[in-house]
């Protein structure tokens, strides 16, 4: 097997560019100072940028490099499904010890062709002392940015996509030998190695026209409600038994001893969408949207809440969930 | 002091807004899903990413964060530069060691505001098992970007901004105590840690609305005329008694008994401008910008020539200069 050190950064760089493949829409892709592309005019330009780090957020033990080009594509991916925009070009950094195959790269670049959506325009390949780092920046445009901002005191709190089943999934991962119904299984696992971005209803929801507030649902419903609550200055309520639940997440949390409710509040990496809409809004959005009402905006000062089951309501901790430096 | 462990994602990233200052002219900055920006209408989008690894690219016992900062910016800005664009805003990706001191990423982001030319308006602080890595997009614009491909047999080859000033000031920080003159040794040091991208003059050829063949010289002229000439499909010519070359530069290289034109070809991270333009707009170009004429190209298929001490022609290789892998 070839390493990444005996082709050099160039040798890299065309091999990366065979599997790219031609920027057929794009101006100019690999090879030239910057990428070159141009918006629709009238559109906003939206930017984002992933970091994901080997033994932090991947490990190549047990995530094949195409998975991982999918999930690293994905989850950016979905950063612009929640501005409703239209994803058009990334750009995709590696430091990458001189050691590793050269075909890992290219499956990692597969496995972003293969989820697609967008062009795979240019970036930089440089070593690292350690392990794998992936950097991925992706532009998109959209008429007018649905933000976390808009919600509203009487809004309805909705999500789309999977609840809990990405958590479920890594319970799987992390107990290969559980005995988990064989299609709860695949369908948890596929959850966690390769979400699916919302990009189809964040357009969906632009197109309404109607005030939305919306965010994904990358760090569990709790944060995104935490989230939504101080970017609008309102407070969140949500109702636990309003929560939608695939039938594998039912299933796995009941084999790992676990309440889906805490998998969907707190588990992360659904990437589904979190909004908030007005009731008046509402029958249109679900005409094209298959989202859950799963709570309500009140008048607050950006603190979110969950119904307990004695209908009393525990505040969710501004400090709790995922934490990255700890 | 306070370490990234201590404040947490949340807290760091607060801590980062404030240093930046709120997102003036842009609509969404720090705190949502992805930036909002709009770019001119009729102009095309650039956009560039380069990554910054630690013990590869810098090491902070000899790099002050602020330099450092300054530098990451610098760099991705002359890629913006290269296009004759002008930079619109950053997203920046840091990967940190959990130990590390919230001072040290606020200084990395005052270098970064100090040098200026762009809004920083968001981007993902995750934690790193290892050293720092820094990860830093920009997104430009320009009417029509010069690319490397516009050389035609027959252009003039010119540079600007410093010439091997860079190599001179990396040989002063490894030589601390070489008898260098004070004056030579500032200036060197100061090409080396905090290089000027040459935005000005990126725009001035821009606005000569000629044909103009163009890149940043960040790897060395010897790595850039080879670059154009195969983007080009033409040879480029350089002629070493045409090169500029700073009195520091000839300085510190007659002290480390080195050709200043090798560090001129090969030495790399100069960061000004490299070009081709015809006979006839030369005289146009040299009245807006400080430009040498190094070269000429002639017809060919992708390779670069020095001239050498009897008038022959050396070819440069490819595969020399900075290898990224070994």
């Amino acid at each position: 097997m070839t390493t990444v050190r005996e082709v050099g950064e160039w040798g890299l760089i065309e091999a990366i560019a065979k599997v790219v493949g031609p920027a057929a829409t794009h101006e100019i892709g690999i090879g030239d100072d910057t990428a070159v592309g141009q918006l629709t005019p009238g559109f906003q330009a939206l930017t984002t940028l992933d970091m994901l780090v080997e033994d932090v957020h991947f490990r190549r033990t047990t995530t094949s490099a195409r998975d991982l080009g999918y999930k690293a594509l994905a989850v950016n991916l979905s950063d612009i499904a929640a501005m409703g925009g239209l994803p058009r070009w990334a750009v995709i950094g590696l430091a990458l010890p001189p050691e590793l195959e050269v075909a890992w790269v290219l499956e990692l670049y597969a496995g972003m062709r293969e989820l697609g959506h967008v062009q795979l325009v240019g970036g930089d390949v440089v070593r690292s002392p350690g392990g794998v780092t992936i950097s991925l920046a992706l532009v998109g445009e959209v008429e007018k940015p649905l933000t976390r901002s808009a919600a509203r005191p009487g809004d309805k709190v909705f999500m789309t996509g999977p609840a809990g089943l990405a958590a479920a999934g890594l319970w799987c991962l992390e107990h290969p030998h559980a005995p988990v119904e064989a299609a709860w299984r695949e369908a948890a696992e596929a959850a966690q190695r390769r979400p699916t971005p919302q990009l189809e209803a964040g357009r969906a929801l632009v197109g309404l026209g109607a005030r939305v507030a919306l965010m994904d649902n990358s760090d569990g419903l709790g944060r995104s409600a935490l989230a939504i609550a101080a970017a609008s200055g309102v407070d969140l309520r949500l109702y636990p038994e309003a929560f939608p639940c695939e039938t594998a997440t039912r299933g796995v949390a009941a084999l790992a001893g676990i309440d889906p409710a805490k998998w969907i509040l707190e588990g992360g990496e659904d990437y589904g969408l979190v909004g908030c809409i007005s009731p008046a809004g509402w029958p249109a959005l679900t005409n094209v949207v298959a989202a859950v009402e799963v709570g309500e905006v009140v008048t607050g000062s950006g603190r979110a809440w969950v119904q307990g089951p004695m209908g009393n309501f525990d505040a969710l901790d501004p400090a709790g969930g995922y934490r990255h430096f700890t």
